[in-house]
């Protein structure tokens, strides 16, 4: 495989962002890795460690001349810090991100980026519950999906390559329209951790949590646990960017736990056995 | 170690049922496991697989001389078929249950049996979405909790063979009031279960759900999707028997999620991050 791009920067080295950077670095896929990032000390780690080949805090200092920029951060600021790299960058440069919500992203990007800029909207679809670049490895993306989001007038040479690097490090890359994607993820990974967040949560509150809750919790609840677990400022920024979407899926989610209380209430065990009984096929379905 | 019981009597040989009988036969706990249960061809099957070493489909067959009776079926039924038992068991029979639900069954048990039986509530914290024996394992109570719940009355040598079978299994004994163990079950267990069931059910409705849904399902949907597989019947049973404790748990979470909610509707960010960083607190406290 041959060097796909010269030189790639990284915005943002969490999880994802250090999984690609080790995954293309393995892979050869790219010359050199950049990074912008916050923290000094954590980027000198990280190149010390052979995640990155260079850092900067400023952004002036670093994205001049590059061909691909990855924006992995939270999802609130990739607009922000996209708007604010435009002027500095090389005509021809690709854009990219990886936040989980795609719609607002890819539209306002739209509404400013230049036409000797291109970018294509991302989101791969691989993360675990930990986060920062020392829980990042190379085949992070291998066997997932990953979502990119192109509008009518994405460059087709810029899609092209994005589909390359990504099948390059092992997943499976999807087109989807971005309003779809945001649908679909609100459903079946939004809802999910706003739902474990609460339960959590709801949990802490009873008498006697520590001794009674943390030293019985099997099965089920460490699920729970695990996903509520995941990172505090990327779940803000998810829930409050797909609003449109994830607050009808609270309401749809609500309207069927009530549905099932009720059934609990009046002991209406036909209804019950009925309802756990479709949640069943619904996993075989899945096999 | 030696032989504890001359003969135990399994009813019901489902995952833990079959998970116990392999336990005590590998560790020559028991001198014969014998099994009750209501399919023939499957209990034929479990023999020849040398789980069980006889069984019947009617109680009065097998019951009469043993020395524990074991009642692993779904917990709507336990009490039902102790109290039919009762009259066939020859005088100091240990009968024991697996179930997850225990006042009600503790309760309705310790109004009928006679002085000459022995009861001792039980419930072992083990268990897979997996169902049937065919899904049973040897090692299934190795490192995990078996919860017993005396109470005053409870046969104090009984309590100890019972204690010392869990442990010889593997697993840690706790000794608890049952309507605490109800309590505490319906916060880290039952709610889990109800929710999974919930939201899987909820996402069926959803347009297109097989397209979209299946196909993105990743992470956190899927440990939902695995819960909700769980055996139908038994937590038809335990919603029902543990609606006391079930229902309060349930309201609990659905305040917090109403809060949560409400809190993305007005773009309030600060409870958001406040509410996400207890979580992740929380999973920090089971380290």
């Amino acid at each position: 495989m041959g060097i796909f791009f010269e030189r790639m920067a990284l915005v943002g080295l969490g999880l994802i962002g250090g999984s690609l950077a080790r995954a293309v670095k393995e892979r050869k896929l790219v010359g050199e890795v950049l990074c912008l990032g916050r923290s000094e000390e954590r980027l000198r780690r990280a190149q010390e460690m052979g995640i990155i080949d260079r850092y900067a805090v400023e952004m002036g200092t670093i994205l001049g001349d590059v061909d691909l920029i990855v924006v992995a951060t939270p999802v609130g600021v990739i607009v922000e810090l996209i708007k604010k790299m435009v002027p500095l960058l090389k005509k021809g440069t690709i854009i990219t991100d990886v936040g989980s919500v795609k719609k607002k992203i890819v539209e306002k990007v739209e509404g400013f980026i230049p036409e000797s800029l291109y970018f294509v909207g991302g989101h791969p679809i691989a993360g675990t519950e930990n986060s920062g670049y020392e829980a990042s490895f190379s085949t992070l993306f291998e066997g997932r999906k990953c979502i990119l989001t192109p509008v009518d007038t994405t460059h087709q040479k810029a899609l092209e390559k994005m589909k390359e690097l990504w099948v390059s490090v092992g997943s499976h890359v999807v087109c989807m329209d971005s309003n779809e994607h945001d649908k679909v993820f609100a459903a079946v990974s939004h809802l999910p951790h706003i739902i474990a967040y609460s339960m959590v949560n709801s949990l802490l509150t009873i008498e006697g949590f520590e001794k009674n809750i943390l030293s019985f919790s099997a099965g089920g609840f460490k699920d729970f646990t695990r996903i509520a677990a995941s990172h505090p400022v990327m779940w803000m920024d998810i829930a409050l960017m797909n609003k449109e979407h994830l607050l009808p899926a609270i309401e749809l989610f609500q309207e069927y736990l009530d549905e099932l209380k009720e059934a609990i209430r009046r002991e209406d065990a036909t209804k019950l056995l009925d309802e756990f009984q479709k949640s069943k096929r619904f996993k075989e379905l899945m096999k």
